[in-house]
């Protein structure tokens, strides 16, 4: 095993992965901006690096200081946590050149899944059902049409480099298509640096299912069940959980199939996310996360496996040590997602310092959070505070603890709001307590 | 299921039994003196009520008060939390002839288990191995004299109203007996309002096992499996977990036969606690506690029962619902009471205000404290502050989480120092650590 793990991330993820090394007696390092240095991860790791300002373009997007950080402190390994770096291929193979551990799957295999269009082609050869739509990605407005014609509206124009909810525009007809085909080209080059696009049906009133998988490199995959994380907007989850609640009998384990093939024809290694949408009986795979998910605790409380504890030891060349038949769920946890955005605002970010913050505790509660009174929510990045999580014996019992636990966190400061207050809402929405809320539950609510 | 109910009791349970009412949707009504009015538990509960000044005596002890704050607020029930009114039959009594359920055995099982002597023989009649001591209560000093011939020292003498580590003393050799067996009746005179005392021999290097029961007064017993409270300083708990490590194979399942064994002898109704010394492969059944047991949590997070929950269902009336085979039991996991006392004066009580507190969280970590910055640590009340509990796949696991929670831990306030210190240390001992530590484990640190 590693004796030193540097960590390129920040918030509460990074927090996260400090624990498990500290578990695993792993010393670990975090990286930070000048504005984090004060940070929850930065106090909970063994050691701390600046690598330079608050701009996340140079600092924790900035290849070179992260690698030379790794370098000064002696690290053998780099965790990317979410975001960030952690699905640039180009980063993984500096990190091998360097002699460092990327902590993910191989950089060739990441770079084919982060291609959302290659990896929804090698997925559909691999015998997973695809959404129709482009086999590859569309580079003119003539192909764009001719696929639109084929597949029919409302359908969804997607950034070959994007994924996580990032880089895609819904088009409702005909005449929408070459505005939103330019516009989706454009921001694409902006955020991704990469303008290319492909084109896929729209399943309008899907779930959005996902199958957490762990493969090891030598042979070993096993998926650890479903997730449902249909509570969005825009394209963001705000509530997740596991298991998936009022799915057709036999369709959670029929994905849970698909992934681990989808894993075995990519030669995948470490943790991973395949998601689905599913409509009835129908599903059909969306794209491959190939990094540590923010939903993941809701995985760890129904197995109790510590996902990142196995991404370090895949990372480190151990075989799993257990197959599926040792994977045990029990029964149901949900997660929801405290943003430091305004809901009254269209989920505007609301950066400011927090004057207190109280989280919540007890029976069955989780809470990941880097958040502490005095902490700043800031502009530069994501506007996650807090994850709270909860387990029940059962979907009400989670459900009923999540609405003790909403009701007893604190989250205060000048300007700052936060989504707890609307998903404490959503929790008692018809649909969503019966288990049969889709994609479209939050614009719904909104609408009416 | 009840509409109201009155917690009498304050601190960490009295808050723990808010958060279930909450989750089951019971209007949770709080008792609390006047200095206890801006605690953790009162500002968490529906409804507050003030019963009288810190004194617990004019309080929390003063069941004319009790009562009529749940007259006035329209409880139902009386949840006595541990401690205080918890193992008091007259309380009992007066509940039931005011109308109120108290959470809890009937009067008469609880008064019959009080009575430690009484106990000792019921459970011997039904069975159970039992240290070799007096079967009635010791009245003069030629009796005692003459039961120490018999069972040999090292003895220890208990008050017959004592319990829960309460009201004991060791008595090494023969011209201690006397001077100890008067001062035991004396303090047990003052504590108790009981002079009666009994003898029993002392299982000095012992394990203190207990098994975690539920009898829903249908008929249904069960058990949650076991416990190790072994870590104790002058017979107060400290680190408690679940499983035991290391016990001879089959003892464990050999005493929660006991305890089921015992329940049904006793009329048992409710959650309760069967205690036992075990030295190698020899058990020795030594008390009931009828109540909820400060280390539940760790039997909680092995079995995903919500203790609490089953005491409030019982008390309704409701059956189990559930029978043996259900109780599955997975992983393990450690609690350690972070109280305010100073390890270094001999865990003197250490009173005052928290100038900071900081609760550990992340994966498998679970806290029930009832501490925030600004709560005082009054001098009147029990010293405890926090329960930090952890879970693992194994004990290993549970005990690395709990180093990790440990280290994130931050009591701060003048003058007040806590034992989670001293735990950090004892979970690096080497006998603690292979698991074959046993009752003296502190003193044996503390004298070396």
């Amino acid at each position: 095993m590693f004796d030193t793990v540097l960590i390129a991330n920040r918030g509460e993820i990074a927090l996260r992965v400090v624990r498990t090394c500290r578990d695993m007696g792993i010393t670990s390092v975090v990286v930070h901006s000048g504005v984090d240095a004060d940070s929850a991860a930065v106090r909970a790791a063994d050691r701390r690096i600046n690598i330079g300002p608050a701009d996340p373009r140079r600092s924790y997007l900035y290849a070179p200081a992260v690698i030379e950080a790794a370098r000064l402190t002696g690290a053998q390994a780099v965790h990317p946590g979410y975001g960030f770096l952690s699905e640039d291929p180009d980063f993984a193979t500096i990190c091998a050149e360097n002699g460092l551990v990327f902590v993910g799957p191989a950089a060739d295999v990441m770079a084919r899944l982060g291609d959302k269009s290659t990896a929804r082609r090698m997925m559909a050869d691999a015998g997973l059902p695809v959404v129709p739509g482009s086999r590859e990605p569309v580079g003119t407005a003539d192909e764009a049409a001719e696929v639109a014609r084929r597949i029919g509206y409302p359908l969804i124009v997607k950034a070959v480099a994007g994924g996580g909810g990032r880089g895609m525009a819904v088009v409702r007809d005909a005449g929408a298509l070459l505005p939103t085909f330019r516009a989706t080209r454009a921001s694409a080059q902006a955020a991704f640096g990469d303008n290319r696009v492909y084109l896929e049906q729209y399943l309008h009133g899907a779930r959005h299912i996902e199958i957490q998988v762990l493969a090891d490199g030598h042979g070993n995959v096993v998926h650890l069940g479903e997730r449902d994380c249909s509570v969005q907007r825009r394209h963001q989850k705000l509530i997740e959980e596991s298991p998936a609640p009022e799915l057709p009998a036999g369709l959670a384990d029929r994905l849970a199939g698909h992934a681990v093939a989808g894993c075995r024809a990519a030669g995948y290694r470490g943790a991973g996310t395949f998601e689905f949408l599913v409509r009835g009986d129908e599903a059909a795979f969306i794209e491959v996360n190939s990094r540590i998910q923010v939903e993941h605790p809701v995985t760890e409380m129904v197995t109790g496996i510590d996902i990142v504890r196995e991404q370090l030891r895949i990372a480190a060349g151990e075989p799993l040590g257990f197959d599926q038949d040792r994977v045990r769920r029990r029964g149901a946890s949900v997660e929801c997602r405290i943003n430091a955005e305004d809901p009254a605002r269209d989920f505007a970010p609301c950066p400011g310092t927090l004057t207190a913050f109280h989280a919540p505790g007890g029976p069955f509660v989780r809470v990941d959070t880097h958040a502490f009174p005095g902490a700043q929510a800031r502009p530069e990045y994501d506007s996650l505070l807090a994850k709270v999580v909860t387990w029940g014996q059962d979907r009400d019992q989670a459900l009923a603890r999540m609405r003790r636990a909403l009701g007893e966190l604190r989250v205060e400061g000048p300007g700052v709001h936060t989504t707890a207050g609307l998903l404490a809402d959503v929790l008692d929405d018809p649909d969503f307590r019966a288990g049969r809320h889709d994609t479209t539950l939050l614009d719904r609510r909104a609408a009416s």
